[in-house]
């Protein structure tokens, strides 16, 4: 009988999946556009088994999710674990799954989010948190400060193997909120341009510099207005301040390296960003969400 | 023959218009929603025509105009004014509007916009500059600084009469993306909830405290999940974290005393938001516009 481990990373907008062996490599992985936005409550089950059925049907085949699929509007509410929280304080909040198909109870459990306290305000993770645990096993790491950009970007401070605290800037968000619905959108092009360095460059500058990304953002209408900025450069500049005021934002108390976890288009630009500040920067792709997951599940088994 | 002024403040979502006698008193007001986002190229003198005709074919009526009317996708383009600007800067860039109606020439003026440049970054204002001139007229004030709260909220200092500099900040805009199209507004409530003053208060600190609202703004998902901010409080805690890093964010150069014109809506949040950073405020509303535009007719008909 095989010991396989499934490892699900089920977010807002996809949902993502990996077969691993009992080595940790991966044997398949599988993807589809059934992000729990688009997945009605009482539905989880039936997209699982549609995606993933035939593996689970496999005998010695468990299952780890994490992500958006253990919130309140997911398939089950697994609560957040408060930080600090390292692979013990998460293994001890998995939360079972109760499922079963073809007559077979499938043994399913779900990754707690995390959350932390920053200055009186509550913050919190779901998903993110298998990512960092993954990126310390794979660069062997102990203590590191951790970036995932994203929509949502995660800034996570790790200690002794624990995650301490982390702090969420809606970069990603802001980003797509001026492009698409703000008075900017129309000095955008229409189209996509590709990637403009020396605008990203000057975009981080000016962020850099600024206290505001509401006001430093009216300068994409008047670099435009008096044709200062090509129109084929303007959304590159509004990614350079955007990502420039994130960087400005974050305290790196004392780090002098980053690990940064993420696509690459986006750990690309950060980087570029960083490099301003003289930080050394390791870079990971969102892959290494099974390892984290392979990592909890050992955790797991040694504690049962 | 009387002497008379139509003063007209035509702005992108509204077009008012005051008739103003030689002592400067407002004998009637009309306004419409015909701003010039809702106008095609060319039916600008007809909008101006069924709003004012009548007004303007008394003999000894003059007009003149000022906001977006004068921009490029406007009536016609009043270039920019470059700042330091008052009342003499301003006159002399004054455009006529060439225009006949019923077999008579209208006297029809353009007040400019103005520019000014903030660390090697344009920007520009059109329409505030008569509220600014009219409001040092109605205080009787040579230096100030001046705040106009709005969709893009205009700080102006002014020395010796004459705007020296000023700063946009896009924070009503920014509030009204967070509000429609964030993630947040799954946390508001679908209609609007009446001020909710301690809440506002708790958002102006936080955003003193914080570094950009990327990161503040989360804290209203978060503070609604853990149920710690009841949802009709919600927007108007949004609305004090973008109001405080608007203040965070602008520097007041020494001012001991602001000057705000705007709605009484916004002013008034304003008043609340600054109270904490010690400062004297003296409020007038948008009416001053009449004031600004009369300044400008007079020193105009002296000037000529």
């Amino acid at each position: 009988m095989p010991d396989r481990l499934l490892a699900i990373d089920w977010g807002s907008s996809a949902l993502r999946g990996a077969l691993l062996d009992e080595a940790g490599r991966v044997l398949d992985q599988r993807g589809a556009a059934r992000g729990m936005l688009t997945i009605g409550p009482g539905d989880f089950a039936d997209v699982f088994e549609t995606t993933f059925g035939d593996w689970m049907d496999v005998p010695g085949t468990r299952c780890l999710m994490a992500g958006m699929v253990g919130s309140k509007q997911g398939w089950l509410e697994a609560p957040y674990c408060p930080c600090p929280a390292g692979l013990d304080e998460i293994v001890r909040a998995l939360v079972r799954v109760p499922h079963a198909a073809r007559g077979r109870t499938r043994e399913i459990r779900l990754v707690p989010g995390l959350t932390c306290e920053n200055r009186g305000m509550p913050d919190v993770m779901r998903g993110e948190e298998v990512k960092v645990l993954g990126a310390l096993e794979a660069l062997g790491l102990d203590d590191a400060v951790l970036v995932l950009p994203g929509t949502h970007s995660k800034w996570a401070t790790v200690a002794k193997g624990r995650i301490e605290s982390f702090a969420t800037v809606m970069s990603g968000e802001f980003y797509a909120l001026l492009c698409r619905h703000s008075i900017l959108a129309k000095s955008l092009p229409v189209d996509d341009a590709p990637f403009d360095a020396p605008a990203f460059d000057r975009g981080v500058a000016t962020a850099l510099d600024g206290a505001s990304l509401m006001q430093t953002a009216f300068s994409v209408r008047t670099l435009a207005l008096f044709e200062r900025l090509p129109e084929a450069a303007r959304a590159s500049y509004l990614s350079g301040l955007v990502i420039g005021e994130e960087l400005r934002c974050r305290p790196l108390h004392g780090a002098r390296e980053l690990v940064l976890v993420g696509a690459p288009v986006l750990v690309e630009r950060f980087e570029r960003a960083l490099a301003r500040r003289g930080l050394a920067v390791r870079t990971l792709g969102e892959e290494v969400a099974w390892r984290g997951l392979l990592a909890i599940d050992r955790c797991a088994a040694e504690s049962s």
